[in-house]
Protein backbone atom coordinates (compact mmCIF):
# COMPACT_ATOMS: atom_id res chain seq x y z
CA UNK A 1 0.00 0.00 0.00
CA UNK A 2 1.05 3.82 -0.14
CA UNK A 3 2.60 4.38 2.50
CA UNK A 4 1.16 7.24 4.85
CA UNK A 5 3.91 8.52 6.80
CA UNK A 6 3.60 12.12 9.02
CA UNK A 7 6.69 13.86 10.72
CA UNK A 8 6.95 16.21 13.85
CA UNK A 9 10.27 18.02 14.57
CA UNK A 10 9.93 18.30 18.06
CA UNK A 11 10.99 21.41 20.00
CA UNK A 12 9.70 20.81 23.20
CA UNK A 13 10.02 18.44 25.76
CA UNK A 14 13.54 17.62 24.56
CA UNK A 15 17.05 17.32 26.69
CA UNK A 16 19.91 19.66 26.27
CA UNK A 17 23.40 18.89 26.66
CA UNK A 18 22.91 17.82 30.07
CA UNK A 19 19.79 15.47 30.31
CA UNK A 20 17.23 18.58 31.42
CA UNK A 21 14.13 19.15 29.50
CA UNK A 22 14.31 22.11 27.53
CA UNK A 23 12.18 24.12 24.45
CA UNK A 24 14.66 24.50 21.63
CA UNK A 25 14.31 27.65 19.37
CA UNK A 26 12.95 27.37 15.76
CA UNK A 27 16.16 26.57 13.48
CA UNK A 28 15.48 28.08 9.84
CA UNK A 29 17.38 25.32 7.51
CA UNK A 30 15.36 22.76 9.90
CA UNK A 31 12.74 23.78 8.07
CA UNK A 32 13.64 24.33 4.59
CA UNK A 33 15.80 21.13 4.40
CA UNK A 34 13.09 19.02 5.97
CA UNK A 35 10.42 20.10 4.17
CA UNK A 36 12.06 19.71 0.63
CA UNK A 37 13.08 15.97 1.87
CA UNK A 38 9.24 15.27 2.68
CA UNK A 39 8.26 16.70 -0.55
CA UNK A 40 11.12 14.82 -2.59
CA UNK A 41 9.65 11.74 -0.47
CA UNK A 42 6.41 12.13 -0.23
CA UNK A 43 5.39 12.62 3.28
CA UNK A 44 1.87 13.64 3.86
CA UNK A 45 2.61 16.19 6.23
CA UNK A 46 5.75 18.00 8.49
CA UNK A 47 4.76 19.56 11.88
CA UNK A 48 7.12 21.24 13.66
CA UNK A 49 6.45 21.14 17.59
CA UNK A 50 6.70 24.30 19.22
CA UNK A 51 5.13 25.47 22.28
CA UNK A 52 6.33 29.14 22.27
CA UNK A 53 4.08 31.74 20.05
CA UNK A 54 6.80 34.12 19.24
CA UNK A 55 8.43 30.97 17.77
CA UNK A 56 5.39 30.09 16.11
CA UNK A 57 4.40 33.12 14.82
CA UNK A 58 8.25 33.51 13.29
CA UNK A 59 7.86 30.05 11.22
CA UNK A 60 4.33 31.74 9.70
CA UNK A 61 5.93 34.73 8.58
CA UNK A 62 8.77 32.67 6.92
CA UNK A 63 6.28 30.31 5.73
CA UNK A 64 4.53 33.56 3.96
CA UNK A 65 7.46 34.93 2.60
CA UNK A 66 7.65 31.57 0.49
CA UNK A 67 4.48 31.07 -0.17
CA UNK A 68 2.97 34.22 -1.06
CA UNK A 69 5.80 36.92 -1.05
CA UNK A 70 9.15 37.10 -3.65
CA UNK A 71 9.94 33.90 -2.48
CA UNK A 72 6.73 32.29 -4.15
CA UNK A 73 8.27 33.75 -7.47
CA UNK A 74 12.21 33.48 -7.27
CA UNK A 75 11.91 29.72 -6.47
CA UNK A 76 8.48 27.96 -6.95
CA UNK A 77 9.86 24.24 -5.61
CA UNK A 78 10.38 25.70 -2.32
CA UNK A 79 7.10 26.92 -1.57
CA UNK A 80 5.98 23.43 -3.07
CA UNK A 81 8.23 22.10 -0.25
CA UNK A 82 7.37 24.64 2.14
CA UNK A 83 3.60 23.98 1.86
CA UNK A 84 3.59 20.35 3.88
CA UNK A 85 5.14 22.42 7.44
CA UNK A 86 2.17 22.92 9.92
CA UNK A 87 3.44 24.67 12.88
CA UNK A 88 1.37 23.62 16.24
CA UNK A 89 2.13 24.00 19.89
CA UNK A 90 2.14 20.19 21.11
CA UNK A 91 2.74 16.95 20.01
CA UNK A 92 -1.56 16.21 20.86
CA UNK A 93 -2.12 18.39 18.44
CA UNK A 94 -0.19 17.29 15.68
CA UNK A 95 -2.67 13.92 16.59
CA UNK A 96 -5.81 16.57 16.39
CA UNK A 97 -4.37 17.26 12.68
CA UNK A 98 -4.01 14.06 11.85
CA UNK A 99 -7.65 13.10 12.86
CA UNK A 100 -6.91 9.22 11.81
CA UNK A 101 -9.08 6.71 14.33
CA UNK A 102 -7.50 5.18 15.78
CA UNK A 103 -4.39 7.46 15.24
CA UNK A 104 -0.99 7.29 13.42
CA UNK A 105 1.54 4.95 15.04
CA UNK A 106 3.82 6.54 17.04
CA UNK A 107 7.83 6.33 15.94
CA UNK A 108 10.31 7.95 17.70
CA UNK A 109 13.91 8.35 16.49
CA UNK A 110 16.53 8.45 18.84
CA UNK A 111 20.58 8.64 18.84
CA UNK A 112 21.39 6.69 21.95
CA UNK A 113 21.40 2.89 22.39
CA UNK A 114 19.28 1.51 25.06
CA UNK A 115 15.89 2.42 23.70
CA UNK A 116 15.23 0.95 20.28
CA UNK A 117 12.64 -1.57 19.82
CA UNK A 118 12.48 -1.37 15.73
CA UNK A 119 14.84 -2.03 12.86
CA UNK A 120 15.13 0.06 9.94
CA UNK A 121 13.61 -3.27 7.57
CA UNK A 122 10.40 -3.49 9.99
CA UNK A 123 10.09 0.32 9.94
CA UNK A 124 9.98 0.12 6.14
CA UNK A 125 7.47 -2.65 6.08
CA UNK A 126 5.10 -0.87 8.88
CA UNK A 127 5.63 2.19 6.37
CA UNK A 128 4.51 -0.23 3.62
CA UNK A 129 1.48 -1.64 4.73
CA UNK A 130 0.23 2.24 4.53
CA UNK A 131 -1.07 2.24 8.51
CA UNK A 132 -0.55 6.08 9.25
CA UNK A 133 2.67 6.49 10.93
CA UNK A 134 3.91 9.32 12.84
CA UNK A 135 8.00 9.71 13.00
CA UNK A 136 8.76 11.81 15.60
CA UNK A 137 12.19 13.99 15.62
CA UNK A 138 13.84 15.56 18.41
CA UNK A 139 15.65 19.40 18.20
CA UNK A 140 18.49 20.02 20.56
CA UNK A 141 20.24 16.79 22.09
CA UNK A 142 17.08 14.85 21.26
CA UNK A 143 13.45 13.74 22.63
CA UNK A 144 12.76 13.72 26.16
CA UNK A 145 12.36 9.94 27.54
CA UNK A 146 9.12 11.11 28.23
CA UNK A 147 8.09 11.26 25.00
CA UNK A 148 10.49 8.10 24.13
CA UNK A 149 7.80 6.18 26.55
CA UNK A 150 4.39 7.25 24.84
CA UNK A 151 5.50 6.21 21.40
CA UNK A 152 4.49 2.83 20.04
CA UNK A 153 8.50 1.85 18.71
CA UNK A 154 11.86 3.77 19.14
CA UNK A 155 13.65 3.47 16.34
CA UNK A 156 17.32 2.20 15.90
CA UNK A 157 19.93 4.64 15.91
CA UNK A 158 22.05 5.20 12.57
CA UNK A 159 25.62 3.73 12.67
CA UNK A 160 28.16 5.05 10.53
CA UNK A 161 31.24 2.42 9.77
CA UNK A 162 33.74 3.95 12.58
CA UNK A 163 33.42 4.33 16.36
CA UNK A 164 30.48 4.30 18.37
CA UNK A 165 30.17 8.44 16.72
CA UNK A 166 26.80 9.72 15.27
CA UNK A 167 26.30 12.94 16.29
CA UNK A 168 24.56 13.58 13.07
CA UNK A 169 22.24 17.10 13.10
CA UNK A 170 18.60 16.03 13.08
CA UNK A 171 18.23 17.22 9.53
CA UNK A 172 21.05 14.59 8.21
CA UNK A 173 19.44 12.46 10.60
CA UNK A 174 16.31 13.11 9.07
CA UNK A 175 17.10 12.96 5.61
CA UNK A 176 18.66 9.64 5.96
CA UNK A 177 15.78 7.84 8.07
CA UNK A 178 13.21 9.15 5.75
CA UNK A 179 15.30 7.32 2.82
CA UNK A 180 15.68 4.20 4.31
CA UNK A 181 11.88 4.12 5.09
CA UNK A 182 10.91 5.44 1.81
CA UNK A 183 13.25 5.48 -0.53
CA UNK A 184 13.31 2.97 -3.44
CA UNK A 185 14.57 0.02 -2.96
CA UNK A 186 18.25 1.59 -4.54
CA UNK A 187 19.93 -2.06 -3.43
CA UNK A 188 17.54 -4.55 -5.21
CA UNK A 189 17.71 -2.96 -8.13
CA UNK A 190 19.06 -5.14 -11.21
CA UNK A 191 21.37 -3.03 -13.19
CA UNK A 192 21.25 -2.95 -16.71
CA UNK A 193 24.06 -1.37 -19.00
CA UNK A 194 24.96 2.13 -17.69
CA UNK B 1 38.88 -3.38 2.06
CA UNK B 2 38.23 -0.32 4.26
CA UNK B 3 36.82 2.66 1.72
CA UNK B 4 38.91 5.59 1.18
CA UNK B 5 36.39 7.99 0.20
CA UNK B 6 36.62 11.92 0.03
CA UNK B 7 34.14 14.77 -0.55
CA UNK B 8 34.63 18.12 -1.88
CA UNK B 9 32.00 20.82 -1.83
CA UNK B 10 32.18 22.72 -4.62
CA UNK B 11 31.31 26.75 -4.55
CA UNK B 12 32.79 27.04 -8.03
CA UNK B 13 32.23 26.42 -10.71
CA UNK B 14 28.15 25.70 -10.35
CA UNK B 15 25.56 27.31 -12.30
CA UNK B 16 22.73 29.22 -11.02
CA UNK B 17 19.05 29.09 -11.74
CA UNK B 18 19.27 30.04 -15.37
CA UNK B 19 22.62 28.18 -15.70
CA UNK B 20 25.28 30.30 -15.47
CA UNK B 21 28.22 29.46 -14.42
CA UNK B 22 28.81 31.62 -10.85
CA UNK B 23 31.03 31.30 -7.33
CA UNK B 24 28.96 30.74 -4.57
CA UNK B 25 28.90 31.87 -0.93
CA UNK B 26 29.64 29.39 2.01
CA UNK B 27 26.38 28.52 3.89
CA UNK B 28 27.69 27.78 7.48
CA UNK B 29 25.24 24.87 7.99
CA UNK B 30 27.25 23.20 5.35
CA UNK B 31 30.31 23.24 6.96
CA UNK B 32 28.56 21.36 9.95
CA UNK B 33 25.97 18.92 8.71
CA UNK B 34 28.10 17.52 6.13
CA UNK B 35 31.64 17.21 8.28
CA UNK B 36 29.22 15.63 11.00
CA UNK B 37 28.17 13.12 7.83
CA UNK B 38 31.72 12.53 6.82
CA UNK B 39 33.06 11.75 10.62
CA UNK B 40 29.87 9.89 11.59
CA UNK B 41 30.53 7.10 8.25
CA UNK B 42 34.42 7.54 8.18
CA UNK B 43 34.57 9.61 5.04
CA UNK B 44 38.42 10.76 4.80
CA UNK B 45 38.63 14.32 4.34
CA UNK B 46 35.82 17.22 3.74
CA UNK B 47 37.05 19.48 1.15
CA UNK B 48 35.45 22.38 0.83
CA UNK B 49 36.14 24.69 -2.36
CA UNK B 50 36.46 28.34 -2.65
CA UNK B 51 38.62 30.54 -5.01
CA UNK B 52 37.52 33.59 -2.88
CA UNK B 53 39.97 34.27 0.03
CA UNK B 54 37.72 36.21 1.92
CA UNK B 55 35.57 33.57 2.01
CA UNK B 56 38.16 30.80 3.13
CA UNK B 57 39.45 33.08 5.67
CA UNK B 58 35.47 33.14 7.42
CA UNK B 59 35.85 29.47 7.00
CA UNK B 60 39.13 28.91 8.91
CA UNK B 61 37.78 31.82 11.38
CA UNK B 62 34.49 29.27 12.20
CA UNK B 63 36.79 26.29 12.43
CA UNK B 64 39.12 27.98 14.94
CA UNK B 65 36.24 28.72 17.43
CA UNK B 66 35.58 24.93 16.89
CA UNK B 67 38.85 23.45 17.41
CA UNK B 68 40.56 26.25 19.90
CA UNK B 69 37.50 28.91 21.09
CA UNK B 70 34.92 28.33 23.60
CA UNK B 71 33.19 25.78 20.78
CA UNK B 72 35.98 23.21 21.52
CA UNK B 73 34.73 23.08 25.20
CA UNK B 74 30.96 23.48 24.84
CA UNK B 75 30.94 20.83 22.80
CA UNK B 76 34.22 18.39 21.49
CA UNK B 77 32.11 16.23 19.13
CA UNK B 78 31.81 18.94 17.25
CA UNK B 79 35.68 19.64 16.11
CA UNK B 80 36.11 16.03 16.12
CA UNK B 81 33.75 16.43 12.37
CA UNK B 82 35.14 19.67 11.59
CA UNK B 83 38.49 18.64 11.93
CA UNK B 84 37.90 16.81 8.44
CA UNK B 85 37.24 19.88 6.78
CA UNK B 86 40.15 21.46 4.59
CA UNK B 87 39.15 24.36 2.59
CA UNK B 88 40.74 25.05 -0.66
CA UNK B 89 40.83 27.35 -3.37
CA UNK B 90 39.89 24.80 -6.59
CA UNK B 91 39.40 21.24 -7.43
CA UNK B 92 43.31 20.57 -8.31
CA UNK B 93 44.35 21.24 -4.85
CA UNK B 94 41.95 18.87 -3.85
CA UNK B 95 43.65 15.98 -6.04
CA UNK B 96 47.19 17.86 -4.92
CA UNK B 97 45.80 17.40 -0.83
CA UNK B 98 44.60 13.67 -1.61
CA UNK B 99 47.88 13.16 -3.32
CA UNK B 100 46.97 9.36 -4.30
CA UNK B 101 48.66 7.94 -7.67
CA UNK B 102 46.88 7.83 -9.81
CA UNK B 103 44.66 9.84 -8.50
CA UNK B 104 41.24 9.13 -6.57
CA UNK B 105 37.93 7.94 -8.93
CA UNK B 106 36.18 10.94 -9.07
CA UNK B 107 32.91 10.45 -8.93
CA UNK B 108 29.99 13.81 -9.67
CA UNK B 109 27.13 13.74 -8.39
CA UNK B 110 23.71 15.56 -10.00
CA UNK B 111 20.59 16.19 -9.43
CA UNK B 112 19.41 16.22 -12.87
CA UNK B 113 18.78 13.63 -15.38
CA UNK B 114 20.89 12.37 -18.42
CA UNK B 115 24.27 12.45 -16.97
CA UNK B 116 24.28 9.21 -14.91
CA UNK B 117 26.33 6.44 -15.46
CA UNK B 118 26.88 5.05 -11.99
CA UNK B 119 23.95 3.63 -9.82
CA UNK B 120 24.08 3.57 -5.81
CA UNK B 121 24.43 0.05 -5.85
CA UNK B 122 27.82 0.61 -8.39
CA UNK B 123 29.07 3.18 -6.26
CA UNK B 124 28.70 1.81 -3.31
CA UNK B 125 30.61 -1.53 -4.99
CA UNK B 126 33.81 0.78 -6.04
CA UNK B 127 33.61 2.25 -2.58
CA UNK B 128 34.13 -0.90 -0.99
CA UNK B 129 36.94 -1.96 -3.51
CA UNK B 130 39.33 0.53 -1.30
CA UNK B 131 40.25 2.31 -4.31
CA UNK B 132 40.34 6.04 -3.45
CA UNK B 133 37.07 8.05 -4.37
CA UNK B 134 36.57 11.45 -4.74
CA UNK B 135 32.84 12.47 -4.24
CA UNK B 136 32.12 15.85 -5.82
CA UNK B 137 28.55 18.01 -4.28
CA UNK B 138 27.87 21.14 -6.48
CA UNK B 139 26.37 24.13 -4.18
CA UNK B 140 23.74 27.05 -5.40
CA UNK B 141 22.19 25.01 -8.54
CA UNK B 142 24.38 22.14 -9.42
CA UNK B 143 28.22 21.38 -10.74
CA UNK B 144 29.12 22.98 -14.02
CA UNK B 145 28.78 21.20 -17.10
CA UNK B 146 32.28 21.25 -16.97
CA UNK B 147 32.84 19.36 -14.06
CA UNK B 148 30.60 16.53 -14.74
CA UNK B 149 32.36 16.22 -17.82
CA UNK B 150 35.99 15.56 -16.29
CA UNK B 151 34.78 13.36 -13.46
CA UNK B 152 35.11 9.72 -13.92
CA UNK B 153 31.65 9.03 -13.42
CA UNK B 154 28.01 10.66 -12.28
CA UNK B 155 26.09 9.10 -10.02
CA UNK B 156 22.71 8.49 -10.70
CA UNK B 157 20.17 11.03 -9.40
CA UNK B 158 17.98 10.56 -5.63
CA UNK B 159 14.17 9.38 -6.51
CA UNK B 160 11.40 10.29 -4.25
CA UNK B 161 8.60 8.08 -4.30
CA UNK B 162 6.20 10.69 -5.85
CA UNK B 163 6.92 12.37 -9.30
CA UNK B 164 10.18 13.86 -10.75
CA UNK B 165 10.64 16.31 -7.40
CA UNK B 166 13.89 15.90 -5.89
CA UNK B 167 15.21 19.57 -4.92
CA UNK B 168 16.98 18.64 -1.70
CA UNK B 169 19.31 20.54 -0.27
CA UNK B 170 23.27 19.72 -1.11
CA UNK B 171 23.30 18.70 3.07
CA UNK B 172 20.80 16.50 2.85
CA UNK B 173 21.63 14.92 -0.70
CA UNK B 174 24.77 14.53 0.93
CA UNK B 175 23.43 12.99 3.60
CA UNK B 176 21.68 10.38 2.11
CA UNK B 177 23.76 9.72 -0.75
CA UNK B 178 26.95 8.84 1.90
CA UNK B 179 24.23 6.48 3.96
CA UNK B 180 23.85 4.61 0.80
CA UNK B 181 27.32 4.21 0.01
CA UNK B 182 29.19 4.01 3.21
CA UNK B 183 25.90 3.04 5.66
CA UNK B 184 26.04 -0.61 7.46
CA UNK B 185 24.13 -2.90 4.50
CA UNK B 186 20.43 -2.68 7.01
CA UNK B 187 18.40 -4.11 4.46
CA UNK B 188 20.12 -7.20 5.00
CA UNK B 189 20.81 -7.67 8.82
CA UNK B 190 19.28 -10.33 9.99
CA UNK B 191 15.90 -9.34 12.47
CA UNK B 192 16.45 -10.98 15.82
CA UNK B 193 14.11 -10.49 18.38
CA UNK B 194 13.57 -6.90 19.18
Amino acid sequence: MTPCVYIALIHYPVINKKGRIIASSITNLDLHDIARVCRTYGVRRYFVVQPLRDQRELVKELLTYWQNGYGRVYNPDRQEALKRIKVVASLKMVLTEIGASPGPVLVATEAREGWANLSFRQARELAKSGRPMLLLFGTAWGLAPKVLQICDYVLEPLKGQEDAYNHLSVRSAAAIIIDRLLGEPWWQRAEGGQ
